[in-house]
């Protein structure tokens, strides 16, 4: 099977115009099939306080209400994505921005209310992946850029950037040998959170299961394994989390973040 | 060759819900290939006034600046092209909503400063065009839904929605037999400008120029006939200038527009 890598990004790429300009140019360069994911980093909540948009929270979590649903759709599927797509076509690579709407290229059904009513918040499952459409586009040699965003119902809805890269993974693992990367802003996970420079480099499920019952992991990086853990075991090759600044590293052999395996 | 209808809506569709919600259904009730172009309508002005974006004129033109720029970047390109994507997909219509940089579709050149600068412009030509994945994606029974905008050296550019229909007719009628329709807020091109059931049904080079020997057109209806027979000039089988509520009949044998033809 062919390699693909699906790259996820976060606002501490995209906040930086260094680290971003770096990071495009590294994400450009990679030869074999790609997918970026991205969020919105600061720009959405800077837009949304000229719009006079407040940040609707609920018991500490944040909503998507009907005005914050616009203002994630212009801003990560309208403004960031397309920027990326324009900055990257310069440099070569043949970005397409999409969102899950697009193509149907991701299905989402909306949050049923609970104790909680989250909004427009869109949850996904890989089959609701359009993976046809989406190998005929890798095969034509475009790059998907999917901002955070999915539809149901005649509605785009909010849904973590994250959980969109895990399940394009492990959706495309039938047709690839798929490398899924998180980019955050350590160089990967650290077996002492205070020594940056004791990063686990390889990660298999029984060193893994050793650490948990150490106590050894940081509270802060435990969702982000248990993600990347969901996905080994449902398919996906490799997970890779790591720095932006080593995506050159992180998609070759010697990698230097975590790399994740079964 | 296979028919394919390229359909341009404006403000007046895009701002009227009943008008919107009624061309939805009938546009993805057409059965042959298509692709829909379309502008912002007053959401932009609407959303640039929130942002404390002023329009920007010089000797009566607007100008796209760099804060314009991002404004219809944010609502062409996010905001209306996802939300009629999202509508569109739920009436069965596998819309994939895209700019010209998204696949490089549609590259542009930035429009030289002259006497004016007008900014953030982007002028197009058919050979700029992308047809190789136009194609390929109408194969895949994907409908392009174009936001009026484009590319070049890494930046988005604002480009005329009426020009990108144009452009992609003329680059698509090698590979399709096309209709480009241009949906207005008249019945069709009226041989009495007081008389809205005056509509000319065929319109030939022949008549054409016959008419503009006896003044006999309205001077608003100009740029968009010589856009027309420019069209046709280029290869494009027909143009249809119509109302966005007569689609149905408009893209069939029975037209109720003004059917251009060489």
């Amino acid at each position: 099977m062919n390699k693909l890598f699906i790259i996820k990004i976060g606002g501490n790429v995209l906040d930086d115009p260094a680290s971003l300009t770096k990071f495009l140019a590294d994400f450009a360069a990679i030869k074999e099939p790609k997918i970026l994911v991205h969020g919105g980093g600061k720009l959405a909540t800077k837009t949304g306080e000229l719009l006079g948009i407040k940040a609707n929270m609920v018991n500490g979590r944040r909503i998507t209400d009907a005005p914050t649903l616009n203002l994630v759709t212009m801003v990560y599927g309208g403004l960031v994505n397309k920027q990326l797509v324009a900055r990257l076509q310069q440099l070569g690579c043949n970005a397409l921005g999409v969102t899950g709407a697009d193509g149907n290229l991701l299905k989402a059904t909306k949050r049923p209310v609970g104790e909680i009513d989250y909004g427009f918040v869109g949850d996904i499952h890989p089959a609701g992946v359009n993976s046809t459409l989406l190998y005929f586009l890798l095969q034509q040699n475009t790059v998907p850029v999917f901002a955070s965003l999915t539809h149901a119902d005649g509605v785009m809805l909010n849904t973590n950037a994250d959980t969109i890269a895990s399940v394009l993974a492990i959706a495309l693992s039938k047709h690839f040998d798929v490398r899924l990367i998180f980019c955050f802003e350590k160089k990967g996970v650290l077996r002492n959170i205070h020594d940056e420079n004791s990063v686990i480099r390889t990660l298999t499920t029984n060193l893994y299961h050793e650490l948990l019952m150490q106590g050894a992991l940081a509270d802060g990086i435990l969702p982000k394994l248990e993600n990347a853990f969901a996905a080994i075991r449902s398919g996906v090759r490799e997970v890779l989390i790591g720095d932006a600044t080593h995506l050159t590293s992180n998609t070759g052999q010697e990698t230097i973040g975590t790399l994740v395996i079964k």
